[in-house]
């Protein structure tokens, strides 16, 4: 085992942060780097991430007491699927002292996490990305939550997984579909951030797409260095974590208007960066030359589905996005590879026009 | 408006506590005392908390997003129940810099106050209590709840509201039954650590009784004053807050046992108190003068309906309290009036025999 270790600050100085785990094989090391009180754990997984999961129960064997396989589709990411896990947690004996394991993609993450922010006022938990979205983005920063009908993320908490182990062997059996999209993931953070790390994994991109672990783990491990940072620095998101939705503003109208079954997360944050690039030229005077760069990248990671752009199916979900305040949309514009600022009021035009423009 | 402000300082230094103003007359400042970013509210009242809710009605004219009646009875503080108010919440364009206002009793602040937790994962709350159980309990601390069919409170959140009215004028249609047993939460927070307020409580207590509001609002204020000093020091009870818990033990167990219907909160309570007494005697040095006083406040508040005793009925609810750890299950025993301690680990025998020897 030879692994990074990366400190995620928690929202306030009294809290619990995360500690992030990089590399290969942590997965067999479960026993002593995933967090518990009690030593006892819930193992929360997707069917998806069998495998990892098997690790794991061998790695945690007789410290199980719960030991769950739920739906991880983006429609059981509700909060029914929140009360099936609290369900399940409270009638296996779950103690304030006991700890969530969660191994999946985001939606398990997610959904495991904001279960265990209201099991008992608050347990512990702990999480093990098995796509590259979890692994460079889901997991890391302690949001939790589940979709509503009017729209996606609306009930959850901030309650960060006080360990997350990041080990390129719990992708074994991801669809090359996720697996690509998700690493739209971790380029993000490297163009609002991090330009060096954007030009290696630009230089990396094929052995990235051949799933060379090196590559992987740079890329990932910079952006979970880059949403640290943010994230520390402002982990209730009232200023520069902000920075973090490059993409999402668009990217969550996108795939609620797919109805969350045409578009991939990371397919959908495309479309939306391809759309804020066209808003960033305008407004952020990002050059043509890198808004190229970054729509190459996603060609390469691509093809993807094309969203649909009506504006008058967007619009309403524009208007439901949660960052909207009193004052207007606020948007993350790029200025330069490695370098993104909030723009407070970006008018609901712009937003329309951007979606209908941006190509991959 | 003559009235007493007492601050609850939050979780963690960054987070916002709460301002408890107390008095007369209050309800029609509303507008000046409750917090919105937005200046825009969210009310969510209980059926019996009418009259309250049309002062305020009228004091936030203009600035009511939503005006939401709930169910308040036990039986519907479920986590459907705070989907209902998030449904709702939602529907009406809630933004992150809104607010909601809870006006009723416990019921109602636990759930409207766990919807406001996970709502955008968090927006700002009130509490206008319109029950003694609320303004000398309920609505001070951050504790927000539902009930699980494997027990009460299982499933909840800390999020404290931001201001928080206490107003006599709440109490006008307040049930004789309800406005008695609530009494019981403010003599708590007397007996486990301030006794000349005990003292001062047990003289006006025909006073008390009749509703009388200066001696109404020295217990809550006294109560408030108790229970804002130890949430400060511990807000998320990992150690002296468990103080307040003296009687809520069994009392949980008590009202578990009766199906949430039989006994209200306070007076299941009040029973988890005189068991309290019982092995308070046995292991804290507890006077039987001191626990014959104590008795006899609950008597004149009283009488109350008799619990269910039945050890094989009570013992699986007391194995899922949620204080419970792998060390055992925690009480809290009266040393004197005025002064509590927590026991760590009291056997369950210890619990049911004291459940079964009780009296008032």
């Amino acid at each position: 085992m030879n692994a990074e270790r990366i400190e995620v600050r928690a929202g306030s100085p009294g809290e619990a942060g995360s500690a992030v785990w990089i590399g290969r094989g942590l997965l067999e090391s479960a026993a002593s780097l995933l967090f518990s009180p009690s030593g006892r754990f819930l193992l929360i997984s997707a069917p998806a991430a069998r495998a990892a999961a098997d690790v794991l129960r061998g790695a945690l064997a007789g410290r199980l007491i719960l030991d769950l396989t739920i739906d991880d589709r983006e429609e059981a990411k509700t909060l029914d699927g929140v009360a099936r896990i609290a369900d399940a947690a409270l009638a296996a004996g779950l103690r304030r002292d006991d700890a969530l394991v969660a191994v999946g993609g985001g939606v398990t993450t997610d959904v495991a996490g904001f279960a265990a922010a209201v099991l008992l006022r608050g347990v512990a938990w702990n999480a093990v990305p098995s796509t590259t979205a979890a692994m460079a983005d889901a997991a890391v920063g302690g949001k939790t939550g589940v979709n509503h009908p009017l729209g996606k993320n609306l009930l959850g908490a901030f309650h960060p997984p006080r360990a997350i182990l990041v080990d390129p062997a719990a992708l074994a059996t991801l669809p090359e579909r996720d697996y690509r999209s998700g690493l739209v993931e971790g380029f993000k953070a490297a163009w609002i951030a991090d330009a060096p790390l954007a030009e290696r994994a630009e230089r990396a991109l094929s052995l990235l797409l051949a799933r060379e672990e090196e590559a992987l783990l740079d890329l990932v491990a910079g952006a979970v260095r880059v949403k640290a940072g943010i994230v520390s620095s402002d982990p209730k998101e009232e200023g520069r974590r902000r920075l973090l939705n490059f993409g999402h503003t668009l990217g969550h109208a996108f795939e609620a208007a797919g109805g969350y079954r045409d578009l991939r997360h990371g397919e959908a944050v495309a479309w939306g960066i391809a759309a804020a690039l066209e808003i960033s030229r305008d407004r952020a005077g990002l050059s043509n030359e890198e808004a190229a760069r970054v729509r190459e990248v996603l060609a390469r990671l691509g093809p993807f589905p094309q969203p649909r752009r009506d504006p008058a199916l967007l619009a309403p979900y524009l208007a439901r996005d949660k960052k909207a305040t009193a004052s207007g949309r606020a948007g993350i514009l790029l200025e330069a590879i490695g370098r993104a600022r909030v723009e407070e009021a970006i008018p609901e035009e712009a937003w329309l026009a951007a979606a209908a423009r941006g190509q991959i």
